[in-house]
């Protein structure tokens, strides 16, 4: 295939260099050109291959046309490339054109440059011209931010002419495209030249003015408006913000440009390759640099927020960190920076590696040491474009939250529910104690008395999550990690463990070795901790249903129906085995209050056998939640904390795209769930189907969600508001 | 349902209760009956509950009733029987049956007796009235072994009209049934009195006799004589047998009787809890009992053979040791049994726990010390029947064998290829010091540099393969396992590993904690070595393609196509990737030989998404084996290493009734298997598709197999008949 492209794409190219020629010598005929013309034309682009590439041009010209052509696709194949496709859910099959076009010379002289600008601002969506220009320059010379260029409006006054035309054709692309346009131009001896135009990235901000500007312009409906907005870019506006309270009594040190709003602190980092390594260990660290390259892009993921010395807007950093969503900071000039030593002086203070600061994305202002954030709401243009959102979503959206804090933000971010409450997470801090007295016990009875013993904080808990959720929805999710996750680590914890249990060292030690498994991930878990231990199943339904009574007692009018999930099932029996214990002690835990309420048990779909005998599984299941984490480990194999070995290679062998634990894999986990949901519903016309791993918060797994006939997705909270965009999209698009 | 049943059951019980009264009276209406005749029959019946049942029987007649039809199925119920109906694919939800019937008494006086008789004799199938009978004794003390019974022809004396009848019977039963009867009877007052029949219990070898015979008698045809045999039966003539030579010259100790064929030798214990310990860490294992009773069941499938001091031909011992094909020899009255200290004194020796002792299980002998054995050979009604099997048996069945030793025997046992050669096993013993040297490779070059030393070791490896398959297809699986399995335990190991790659301990320690791994079951193996090392399946290729050429020219006449195996394929292009390196070198090797040769390239299909994502799959596999050992662990999420800890959890709840890993999950695993087979046959009409997983070798997943199509099963080369005769069985009764 891509043998087909060269061939086409060189004959266009020949026949363009050709025309070219014939033009500047204004001859009508090919044979009119000399063999002098031909070698001028070729040397001119030789060096300018050689520059740009940064290899000999070979010499025949068969073998030229390919090698240009396959530097072009070499570029579009490189592994930075790769991760900003995997990054931006481009599919590598989709490939790539390459479209030669003769060149428009810019620096030519004094009547020539180049510029990039764009219909409306990308940073704030205001609707005005936005760019800018350097005269005698090609367009390398503006985006690598080694000159500084001018403002756009500039350009009037050295080429009124071409400026006038410049602005026109700005109007007729953006009317065309019913967007912001993003163009790039050289002015020639005067003559104005588009080299391109596209959709322009731009900041979440703007991406939401932009959008509603267009709907009251009557360029857009609503739905189109809904459809512009990149649900992945929503994530920068829940960041949080400088505190402001903080902010009114700090002077920055510096103002530079706002290249990528948002806030950001951490300790300075002078590479890439530092970033990364920072960050994987917890750091959070900003990223200084005189200037950034693509090769600084997987650092430039890691950083909290990237500083740059020079560019503009349309920098590398600028323009990169937009489209990542991470707060930027460009153009700081007044930075002496030493980037060998790692280190630089702004403001006279020497500023080391490893020393705070905070840059505001916003603003452009850079202040020193750590200024406290705050988080943000949904306001202004991000109101408007979730409530339109809401208006033509189908599918429900929920939260995955095991803390009242988690429920509550969630609940401002308009999560419809908790799709998700881990219970295990309520077991560590000071409960630990009582939980590993439960994994000591030596029988059923000194097992359910330790478990008596959490059962209060078990019911606490789930009585201010129920509070949080003022009626809505609560899906919790009975015990799910093996036990040996709760086992004492250090010697100290297991004589503690020790002395408490009466117990010696040894026989808690021989405990703990007991409980170790070859692979956890496929152990002792899941509910089949409640078929081994039904005193523990006993004990959630106790905390749960006692936890719902008494919040009813309270709210009267909320319309509370928990929901039980059971973890891990893979087999009807098993369901039965464990919702009889859940039955039975929730039924007598309701008949002992007198009040009648309702309640759910539903189950995890995260087996493979259990999405196969759905329809079986339904007969006892009130509801699915599709566990994806670990559907997606059994489905292909691979075990999510050792995958990273090999999923670079697989990366680059182009066997993935994409880690299927962040980006569902619609083709095979997909079509487990698409079958389980089908089943499903046959056996259980009101079963509600939902998801709750990791990818219910993922704009493309979600559309598959909707596109599946899911009820709802469950994602963390900082994510509800991207679901509900993207749902959104998904009913608008599937319709 | 239960309930139904006992009240039917207990209608006719009180119906026959009453009949028999009346008809002991001569008097036709119930109401002839005195009080004090049902006081005293109920006392009669309450006294023989205590007896039997071992609580005293209720006092309400409805609770009486009741208590004892549960008593029935409470023994239908118990652990031992539940494991028992495990080992013998009886499902748990046939349930049973309780028959009530009025009690004939062998135990009334001298002209009174009880007994069992086989028409046919089970431990030969020699065509001849066997059985035992014991005057004045009820049928418990004829299997229990406390009283030694007569032979049966002695009731010709004792009875003679009742023996006559009963000579009669046995032949209408047998021409009825069309097969060996075993009958319990008893005679009261000289009545004979026919108290159950059923086809009964043989060994391998009477039940080939016996199958063979009933063809030879025209009672029955070939397709229903392969169909009466037990195929987990065969298992029993494919054990060991002692040394012919050797037994020559040795005199046994002892002699009793020849109850279950075959021969054992190892440690004598004394329990049935000690007989599952010692086999568990390895030990082989003789259990010596007075006599044996079903709470020995677990400990006797573990022992190689059983001993018992009382007891006929049908006590407890000798029919459970033949229903499991485990040698036994009973009612050695020679044994002065101290069961209490774990010792017995025969032939003027004391023996303790753990000295070495064999039984002949067909001849009775018992011999001090170990006999050494010999494999079992495939001749006489075995090989009739095998035959047999073939002829009809649509199926084919290959062997799993990584050595020429194993693929020789399994080919004598009737194997028609290999279906699995674990290539891994051919890297341990002196070669694993080239292997480690390629772990530890840190370059592409050093680790082709160690692997080509290992590649002229594996192509001697498969050259004996092929050689021994004959022109028969050898399928060769890839590398498998992680590379930790392969990396030095002991320091003394590392050491040596150390200095041999000039390295420190402390690097070679790095090497090995760098290669653990959580869940290394789903983590870096099988293909994904092949993808990130592809120099491993160049020098896996080389080996395979140099071998069978290096034989084809020893054999021009055998068709030798070899099969390359790639294993734990997930994805298309993950295989697409690596049989690309396979053809590539495949091809260079076979053009450099200048020889043609075909070879096919294929998966296993063990990952739930290659089944998901076969008919994608077939596009470049050229054939399947499902390698249901992995599918399992991944279709249910159940480690195999670990899920012995809550199986036994889920037997008891029955949520499960099998081992997944014994017996194939046809509703969950199988849907798998059978979704992969149709998709993938769809894409590529000419695709083979085998098993080669421990279920190819079980019965009930052969049958299975057979039903889905699937074109061959592969199992280790003892099962080979047993694979031979099951396929011939599931295609007799699914034609």
């Amino acid at each position: 295939m891509y043998s087909d492209v060269v061939m086409e794409v060189g004959k266009k190219y020949f026949e363009e260099l050709i025309d070219k020629m014939k033009a500047e010598k204004g001859v009508t005929q090919d044979v009119d050109l000399t063999a002098d013309d031909l070698k001028e034309l070729a040397s001119q682009f030789k060096a300018e291959y050689k520059e740009k590439i940064g290899e000999d041009f070979p010499d025949d010209p068969k073998e030229q046309l390919m090698g240009a052509i396959k530097a072009v696709f070499r570029s579009w194949d490189n592994p930075r490339a790769n991760v900003y496709r995997r990054d931006n859910d481009i599919p590598y099959s989709w490939g790539t054109a390459v479209n030669v076009q003769s060149m428009a010379f810019g620096n030519m002289g004094d009547d020539c440059g180049t510029g990039v600008a764009f219909t409306r601002d990308p940073a704030t969506g205001e609707k005005k011209l936005m760019g800018e220009f350097l005269t005698n320059a090609q367009g390398e010379d503006v985006v690598a931010g080694v000159r500084t260029p001018m403002p756009i409006d500039q350009m009037a006054d050295k080429f009124p002419e071409a400026f006038e035309q410049f602005k026109e054709v700005c109007k007729i692309l953006e009317d065309h495209y019913r967007d912001m346009q993003d163009m790039e131009f050289t002015v020639e001896n005067k003559k104005l030249y588009m080299l391109q135009t596209r959709n322009g990235k731009r900041t979440a901000q703007a991406a939401l003015k932009i959008a509603c500007d267009l709907v009251d312009e009557g360029a857009r409906t609503e739905e189109e408006a809904v459809a512009m907005i990149d649900p992945r870019n929503l994530d920068t506006l829940l960041h949080p913000q400088f505190d402001a309270n903080v902010l009114k009594e700090t002077t920055p040190i510096a103002k530079a440009l706002g290249a990528s709003p948002g806030a950001a602190c951490g300790k300075i980092v002078f590479t890439a390759e530092d970033t990364k390594e920072w960050a994987a260990r917890g750091e959070k660290v900003v990223l200084g640099r005189l200037e950034t390259s693509p090769e600084d892009i997987e650092g430039m993921k890691s950083a909290q927020g990237i500083l740059t010395v020079r560019g503009g807007m349309t920098s590398h950093a600028a323009v990169v960190a937009r489209g990542m969503g991470t707060c930027c900071v460009s153009g700081c000039g007044d930075i002496v920076m030493d980037e060998e030593n790692k280190k630089f002086t702004l403001a006279g203070k020497e500023y080391h590696e490893g020393d705070p600061i905070s840059i505001d994305g916003s603003t452009g202002n850079i202040y020193d040491g750590i200024i406290p954030t705050v988080d943000a709401t949904i306001a202004g243009e991000f109101g408007r474009i979730m409530a339109w959102a809401d208006k033509y979503r189908t599918m429900g959206v929920r939260t995955n939250a095991d803390t009242p804090g988690d429920a509550k933000k969630a609940r401002e971010l308009g999560a419809e529910g908790i799709g998700l409450c881990r219970t295990e997470h309520m077991f560590f801090g000071d409960r630990i104690d009582a939980f590993r007295e439960m994994i000591c016990a030596d029988t059923v009875e000194e097992r359910a008395q330790a478990l008596e013993k959490i059962l209060p904080y078990q019911q606490g808990d789930f009585e201010q999550l129920f509070e949080a959720m003022e009626g809505d929805p609560v899906t919790i999710r009975f015990l799910d990690p093996p036990l040996h996750e709760f086992v004492p680590q250090t010697e100290e914890d297991i004589q503690k463990l020790a002395d408490a249990q009466g117990k010696t060292v040894e026989e808690i030690e021989a405990l703990i070795e007991s409980l170790k498994e070859f692979n956890p991930m496929m152990g002792h878990r899941g509910c089949r901790l409640a078929v081994t231990y039904p005193e523990i199943a006993v004990m959630q339904t106790k905390a749960v249903i006692r936890a719902a009574l008494a919040v009813k007692a309270n709210h009267p009018d909320w319309d509370i129906v928990p929901e039980i999930m059971i973890p891990l099932v893979g087999e009807l029996k098993e369901l039965k085995y464990v919702k009889k214990t859940v039955v039975e002690t929730a039924d007598a835990e309701i008949a002992a209050a007198g009040i009648d309420m309702k309640y759910e048990v539903g189950t995890m779909i995260e087996i493979p056998r259990a999405a196969l005998l759905a329809d079986e599984i339904a007969t006892e299941a009130e509801f699915f939640c599709f566990g994806t984490n670990d559907l997606t480990q059994m489905t292909y194999g691979f075990s999510r904390d050792d995958s990273s070995k090999f999923l670079e290679a697989y990366y680059d062998a182009k066997i993935l795209e994409n880690d299927p634990f962040a980006k569902l894999d619609q083709n095979g986990v997909g079509k487990l769930m698409k079958m389980a949901v089908k089943a499903g519903k046959e056996t259980r016309p009101d079963l509600h189907c939902g998801i709750c791993g990791e990818h219910g918060g993922d704009p493309s797994s979600v559309e598959f969600c909707n596109s599946i006939g899911l009820d709802y997705v469950s994602c963390s909270p900082f994510r509800v508001p991207i679901a509900r965009l993207a749902a959104a999209q998904a009913a608008i698009s599937q319709k």
